[in-house]
């Protein structure tokens, strides 16, 4: 009975690592980590290759509603906390950042946000190199989506 | 005269090496892979360096003809497949890709077309990281361009 | 007295070295080197994460006015040449580049720009793999911006 406890036990686990991550034939692994938005469509929200972690991007959906936040600036906090949700699952830090491309509506409106909402999250410099400029159009007609890569040496 | 024979293939290795890849001060190894569309102008396919390797933005040229696919469904194949013939040729299969970046003339109408080649070519989840919006134009007026990385650590 | 002037050499030695770099948790310094243009808000120059450097888009600043570079050729020259002072700091030469993104106002114009100083720089192929399309609006209503990796393995 202990055998078959222990084996549903490990089969559990094993379902619910896999739900989690998949690896790929050269060891790319597929994030999915607790508490991140979910993904509707051919993508995903991340993955592990090596010591970098690659995450898609990221507009101001609410995890908690799979919706966007209504207000400017809490919208642009959430599409930073999402990359921080992803980033964190694999040891990264906002600081370990190495890339950010910023993809906005309107310079002039959201820049002075991201500006704000950084200087909240990071706490002060240093603070990652970006690249920041207007798209014709973002997903939902959205303000701002937000492509990250981190630095995340695997412990050996 | 089998010296000679020797030193000759020798040589004509040594050429379609060179004429294949081209090695940087850091190892920077620029791939031009056989199948490949042709490059005019100051780029190259892709690079490898180190575990990772890096696609140019790819549009969907017939490498046979060296022109657009005319259909829409059909170019955006293409695209994906010349990225796949550049990460293959580095021992990359399309779920070795670590970030997609996509850049199209229309959410609305290449999005679509987008979900459902990635289904067919990656065959099913998962897949990598995304993000897409409209660009103000791309070359050629084209509806679609793919940034790509893929992960392809070096046998050691 | 000795004991002092070493110490005081060491505080200045320590206290230049924070000014140049910093480092995050998992080891990402952010670089700030001579020569460099100067940083105005929530991002850096670049960062070296392990064998990569990643640079910031870069704008064609005059480093010595912080100024854009009034004519078109001049000043996409001076955006590659401020990618170039970030990567030669840490041992990266223009052929080291793994991925060039290049974000322009418009195509027609900035293209044959691009081209002429990419041979100038380069000195011939071969390039890094490239992107470039129509952003809807730089920075400072800016003709080009350049985001770029590079490969700079770390001497062991």
């Amino acid at each position: 009975m202990k055998h078959v406890a222990a084996a549903v036990a490990l089969m559990t686990v094993s379902a619910a690592t896999l739900a989690h991550s998949t690896t790929s034939p050269n060891g790319v692994r597929t994030l999915s980590p607790q508490g991140a938005i979910k993904v509707e469509g051919t993508w995903s929200l991340g993955v592990r290759a090596g010591d970098f972690v690659f995450v898609a991007g990221m507009q101001g959906v609410d995890p908690a509603t799979n919706k966007l936040v209504p207000d400017p600036e809490g919208r642009v906090r959430q599409a930073f906390l999402n990359i921080k949700t992803i980033a964190q699952s694999e040891g990264a830090t906002l600081k370990d950042c190495v890339r950010l491309t910023i993809y906005v509506n309107d310079l002039k409106t959201v820049v002075p946000l991201v500006e704000k909402v950084q200087a909240e999250l990071w706490g002060g410099p240093p603070y990652p190199p970006r690249t920041m400029f207007e798209a014709k159009r973002l997903f939902d007609d959205d303000i701002i989506e937000i492509d990250s890569v981190f630095y995340s040496p695997v412990k050996k």
